[in-house]
């Protein structure tokens, strides 16, 4: 059985000690750490882009985000790095597009408990970065990005890490329905809940695990509190199985989907309520998105992509376009902002307000977006590239977007279809991606194919980690 | 030709004398009217449910709206009377669904210029109960409830009118494509501009027409600020052909239906700003909504539903949920409101702030919505009709949604459908009507069903206004 191999071949990677944390062109800085900000990083997993309120949901209900995105920046059009957990988390975290680093394969979508591969100790994280500034940095929630030791957040610029290594419908005990996976059982999903290198509780106990990792959130920010300090609050739902605490169960209008995103958000309040008692509201840039598009095949206890086309899985908007919030009183401009961002950028926008250093011998795809949070100027994002595993199906340039292929999420029957011409959307005026302009717009094309041409210029796609398999 | 014969028809009839405006029913109150509060309803044509940035869309900035809804009260779940503008209007006048009032016809959608019908005298519209407390009222924009005198809004309540008396597309000139409606000339709609009973302007230059009616609407305002006004501010757009004026021209990122929502938009700001000005923002209901979806049909000339399924001229929840705010200082309570509205329970809800009273001799459709606006109290609305024509085909009760027909659109190939047993979604849980559920909740179809012999029992239609044509 699946499930038992891959158990058993997490445990035996458990028990080995961690790599050194620090990559080798990482030197300590001598600045004075203490007038650093803070940086508080919360990510959803398949939260759609229309399942907030502010984002348009008519019976989610998300005050504490809604005040976010009121008082801070609501971005409109930022992308996640990939359309599926493990590319996307790889993205965020290199600033770099997952084909770089091997962290997306033409073999499997993600990685899986029988996994071997993971982000290689080769790439550099943001954390890495901002513990050479002196930072504190922990990661709590799903990692995904490989559970062997090396790979692990404390061997890749985390202090601390609590949390599950990959996603929560994993190391299923027994083949599950689609129905089934809608009335989950903690016990049927035997996903291990980690301290740092160590499995703490296994089956991880889901009900009660977004208030877990929320309070693992603000105890380390109270610890830290005069120190710099930087938080990835990877909250592993609302992918399904769909899990919540007592006091949120059939509380939410839209159901248990809504009762999981509603935990989430009340944890946000929690979480900005604490930077407000301990007067580091004004010192710490909050971020909120998303690492994917809603999961469709799940009916309702999948998200919205709202007015966005597709989900998860694909490159039509609804697979990588996130609701996300900037959020940094008397520092970020309020406001909403059509522009492109990604997740790909929080790297070099974290590093520049942090004064951290991003490696300076690769290719990086992080743009700073501070002229655009602090000053209200134009975003530096102008395209983006919309991979699905190694393929490149589309690219987004200013509001045009074509696409080489497309494909419905990931089932079997997927339905890969190559255009060529490429189809073609104005986005700011078609958000929804209905109406194809290729036949107007030949020279859009082709001045997107020069953008390819370019993109490929420099790509060296990474040994791919998702293929390795524990023996 | 079809526009000459209309064009010779209105004339002739906008010549006549307007009848008397009050119905019998109603007497003077003695009611001291300076404490009574105002009322502005701004109604749009054609908005989609998805078109304002606090409904979620991405590129379409709606500022003053946002504020207002921040400020308000959003209803997420707010329906019109109907999928398309003169039984949709018809309900909101009189509280009542339009085929009560003979204003939805079997054989024609909406009221054409050679049309001869119109609002019965025998209806009462909220602008004759309020007149009957003293109140000054005001209908600026499009009416579309009959252009014959006794049927304009100066024979209906209103004691002024200044505005387009149907559709800013009919009375074409000529034949014109799809395309050519796209790229319009003001001078290829041969749409006549009313001040009362008469013809001011033909044709109505449609590119300051939202600022005509706001600017109207604000010297309205301005001249009756010591006494209770009510102002039906009906703006004619976004209904294609989409017109603004050069401030606006070229400046939404959403294209020119950007453009022509960001000019009404910005009027609302102003209409707000001199309420303020006048300290009249803490004594003024304003209400804004539309009178039925976005007409799909021209791409991204019309509006997006959002998350909702289809748009104008259908009954899924696109072509009949409308974005709506109640907006009033320190009386309504901020917050969003899922629960069910109305157009039709306007006329209740001005009746009870107002001390106003609506016909006791004949049936009502129109609920108080006030204890959900002051109080936060559930809404007193827990079911809606949705008609196409004078044909049922869709009945809400709570969470759930019965199709009984469905229909696209109101092309040719209209792709009519029967469904028994009827389609069931629980839209609280699945806005989009997605995941047909009626296998498994027969109970609720079965309660679906006595709601519609109770609403079947008291419905008697009034006469067809619709087939009437001018000789």
């Amino acid at each position: 059985m699946a499930s038992l191999t891959s158990r058993r071949s997490f445990l035996k990677a458990a028990g080995v000690t961690a790599a050194a944390t620090l990559t080798p062109w990482l030197s300590k800085s001598h600045a004075a750490s203490s007038d650093k900000p803070n940086v508080v990083v919360v990510f959803c997993d398949d939260l759609g882009y229309g399942d907030l309120s502010t984002f348009g949901h008519p019976t989610l209900h998300t005050p504490n985000l809604d005040r976010m995105a009121a008082n801070g920046q609501k971005w409109t059009s930022f992308y996640a790095a990939a359309s599926v957990c493990t590319p996307s988390r790889a993205g965020l975290v290199t600033g770099r597009y997952p084909i770089r680093s091997g962290m997306c394969s033409s073999k499997r979508r993600v990685l899986f408990p029988d996994s071997a591969g993971g982000l290689p100790q080769s790439e550099v994280t943001i954390a890495e970065a901002l513990k050479n500034e002196g930072y504190n940095t922990a990661c709590f929630g799903k990692w995904h990005l490989g559970h062997l030791p090396e790979y692990l957040p404390t061997s890749h610029g985390f202090d601390t890490y609590f949390g599950i290594p990959y996603s929560n419908d994993m190391d299923k005990l027994q083949r599950l329905t689609l129905d089934d996976q809608l009335d989950p059982e903690v016990e049927n999903y035997n996903v291990p809940l980690m301290r740092d290198e160590k499995v703490v509780e296994r089956p991880a106990n889901q009900h009660t695990i977004v208030r877990r990792y929320t309070n693992e959130t603000i105890d380390f920010i109270k610890e830290h509190k005069d120190e710099p300090f930087f938080v990835y609050l990877a909250h592993n739902l609302p992918h399904i199985p769909l899990f919540t605490n007592d006091k949120f169960r059939n509380t939410s209008e839209r159901g248990l989907y809504g009762d999981v995103v509603e935990e989430i958000d009340y944890g946000v309040g929690k979480i900005l309520k604490t930077l407000e008692e301990l007067n580091l509201d004004e010192k710490t840039m909050v971020v909120f998105t998303s690492d994917n598009g809603p999961w469709l095949p799940f009916r309702t206890h999948g998200g919205s992509a709202g007015l966005l086309r597709e989900g998860k899985g694909t490159t039509w908007e609804g697979g990588m376009r996130e609701p996300t919030i900037f959020y940094w009183p008397k520092k970020i401009k309020p406001g909403i902002v059509a522009d492109m961002g990604s997740t790909l950028d929080l790297f070099a926008t974290i590093a520049s307000i942090s004064g951290a250093k991003g490696p300076d011998d690769r290719v990086m795809d992080s743009l700073d977006l501070t002229p655009t949070l602090f000053e209200n100027k134009s975003s530096p994002r102008k395209t983006m590239f919309y991979y699905r595993g190694t393929e490149l199906y589309a690219v987004r340039k200013g509001p045009y977007k074509a696409h080489f292929i497309t494909e419905l999420c990931y089932q079997e029957d997927n339905n890969r279809q190559e255009h060529d011409p490429p189809l073609l959307f104005n986005l700011d005026h078609d958000p929804s991606e209905k109406y194809n302009i290729a036949d107007e717009h030949p020279e859009v094309l082709e001045d997107i194919q020069k953008e390819v041409e370019k993109h490929r210029a420099d790509l060296e796609p990474g040994e791919d980690q998702l293929v390795k398999r524990i023996e």
